[in-house]
């Protein structure tokens, strides 16, 4: 990321720099870049949900969702989402609004109840850690944090996490339980796993014997492109190599339909269903059952999914070519910067030279550019080379994201002359 | 409860009892009393909420309910909430759908973190006890039992829990963390605690200091007469004894509005409520903020829901009256049975001669009569006297509760004449 450039170069660049700054914070912004959070407009496409289920209230085998009971979830909804997150019906539960809840619900439920294949109850064991692929998602950080679960960062590549460091660090040490996969799309790098690197979390032998991968196929179908990434089966993969039990795969319509008050989904082997299911039917006498159906009526099928999704893609593209535009236009050729084109997601992920993130971060925000904190993406806030930055550009409004792109852009400037010139 | 009676009268007894049951079973009944579910009559009352809020998705303050964030809950819906659990706004919070889930919630933080006033995380602790008033309800001793809290069984009297036992043992033992409480029309025996009971529970010394009541106030505006029954007000009463941090306020609106689709709420002391949006901040982005307007909407304020449960109440109050004019018809004078006229709730409780609930459960199950397995009622299904019975009269049409009511009456003849004839 470095080019050769003279002094007097430099010292053009940097004053430019700081001029394009000056003017940056004298034009007064408050742009928010800092949450994957649809756009008032996403919402829009599932407008129909608000007054639906309308006057039915009738599941498809005559259930009254309005009442008690059905912890599995409805039939005809994880019918559609089988298809969407690779996992047959019977062994798929609809829950309630997030996946999140579903994590930190299953990483509770490991902690005080015996998982299958595990010896005791995690809370009783001296150590254990997860593998945090990174960079990541602050939020499987968080819960790692809250439970004082040890993290490991494992580096990310274009086909998923290093899959040597993870099989030499799950294979040599029986405390490293569970591992942290955002598999189609990643969070924030945009990467999607390779067949080959799912065939491998499957089949590598693992120290401790209730080892879990928690797959948090979060954008299965947020496609951006016209050619939607298939990822493997990694349930049908863990079955196959003997371990039936290793896969959690969690998804959620919060990108989908309405954020926060969509249906998540937990599919695993059946011992881990009825495993899930027993400690759930303490805490719950079942999800809601109407938000359930309203989603039955809007999505219909998973074609209707897919349909879905073409009008949020319709709606997310333009701005993430505007921030690929915007980054190339103003960076490009810089050598103090290289960012991803995700093929779907939410993210973009800016890379800055060593040691710059944070202070990027910090100017932008005194530029009134909201970012999400440098550090975010890796275990305990703690980037270590201190130069990953991620971009959410969904929520804004086209001309709102170019304003904000293009001022990141001039911090990154600023911030990279300014340590170049030092 | 016992008479006395000839030889021949008992014989006689015994022998019509046994034609009774006879012909009881010969009728092929299918009736089900087994749980607290509203009735489909009662549900329809909140028929409106099913398209609701149509095409609305903005709150008071403008927010955008379809969207992330708000973990609080919508200001408008603890408002009205805060009047009906006698919680102030600030220190009330609005969730998903159900209290249980809160109730499990708040045993897993303070499991897992420490909740405030506490030396340790409970989980590092040898031994948590719960004290269980009973009769109770059991998912709360499924609660316990989940976790690995032992639960210590204190006698309800007709003002709460003997309060005599529970200032003892809450005095002498520092495991002792809680107390499970329903204050109004209480599961299953419909006592409502007195404003004495409230003020010792509010003001008793407690060995640990991290003790909490946990108040599950499920039935607050429940009532089933023209003089609804008012209880004291525990928060404010902890605060004003010095023991801000005792108590945890639990409420929802499943038997108000839907059932499984309605929203929970939790109410205590500032330092509470920040300990639990802390813990929650980490499980989940926020809770169904469309279904909380949905709710606003519809019930608009606490005379809305005051008017709302009149017409549950209406639809209630006759299936109770049945159940009392039946069994005062059935076993009035037989000396075999004594049951509640709860001014409220859910249930009536019957009891029968020592050693006979569950042989009653068991024969009535036989003539296709399904009750609350008896020992629910008590901590690990214990009933030492094997002598409570809990009936749930409001799910079955009213024709329906009668038969199965006379069914019991009729079961519980047989099985306390032949207890007398041994």
């Amino acid at each position: 990321m470095t080019t050769e450039l003279s002094p007097d170069a430099l010292s053009g660049l940097l004053d430019r720099a700081r001029q394009d700054y000056e003017a940056l914070v004298g034009r007064g912004l408050s742009l928010d870049l800092t949450r994957g959070k649809p756009a008032p407009e996403q919402l829009d496409l599932s407008g129909e949900l608000l007054a639906l289920p309308g006057t039915r209230f009738s599941a498809a085998d005559g259930t009254d969702v309005r009442n008690y009971g059905g912890l599995h979830g409805l039939p005809e909804l994880r019918e559609i989402f089988a298809e969407v997150l690779q996992v047959p019906v019977a062994q798929l539960l609809a829950a309630g609004n997030s996946s999140l809840e579903l994590m930190h619900d299953c990483l509770v439920h490991a902690l005080l109840s015996v998982v299958p294949g595990a010896e005791s109850r995690w809370v009783e064991q001296e150590r254990i850690a997860f593998l945090c692929p990174v960079p990541g998602y602050d939020r499987h950080f968080a819960l790692c944090e809250r439970f004082g679960i040890d993290m490991i960062p494992v580096p990310m590549t274009p086909e998923g996490p290093d899959m040597d460091a993870v099989e030499r660090l799950v294979a040599e040490d029986p405390s490293v339980k569970g591992i942290w996969c955002v598999p189609k799309y990643s969070n924030p790098d945009g990467v999607s796993y390779s067949d080959a690197t799912v065939a491998r979390l499957a089949a590598m032998p693992t120290a401790a014997p209730d080892f879990r991968i928690f797959w948090d196929n979060a954008y299965a179908v947020h496609h951006l492109t016209d050619e939607p990434v298939e990822i493997a089966d990694l349930l049908g993969a863990c079955a196959d190599a003997g371990h039936p039990d290793r896969a959690f795969v969690f998804g959620s319509t919060s990108k989908i339909t309405a954020a926060g008050a969509g249906v998540a989904f937990f599919g695993s082997s059946p011992a881990n269903v009825t495993w899930l299911l027993a400690n759930n039917a303490k805490r719950s006498i079942g999800p809601d059952k109407i938000n359930q159906l309203r989603h039955v009526l809007f999505l219909k099928d998973a074609d209707g999914v897919r349909a879905h999704m073409e009008g949020q893609r319709a709606l997310l593209q333009p701005k993430f070519e505007a921030v690929a535009r915007i980054l190339d236009a103003e960076l490009g050729g810089t050598g103090l910067a290289t960012w991803t084109s995700p093929r779907g997601g939410y993210f973009v992920t800016l890379q800055v030279p060593d040691g710059c993130a944070k202070e990027v971060v910090r100017r932008a925000a005194e530029a009134g550019i909201v970012l999400t904190p440098a550090g975010a993406t890796h275990p305990y806030g703690d980037d270590p080379r201190d130069a990953v930055i991620r971009i959410a550009p969904s929520y804004p409004g086209l001309a709102e994201l170019e304003q904000a792109i293009e001022g990141l852009a001039v911090c990154v400037r600023l911030v990279g002359y300014e340590q170049r010139a030092r």
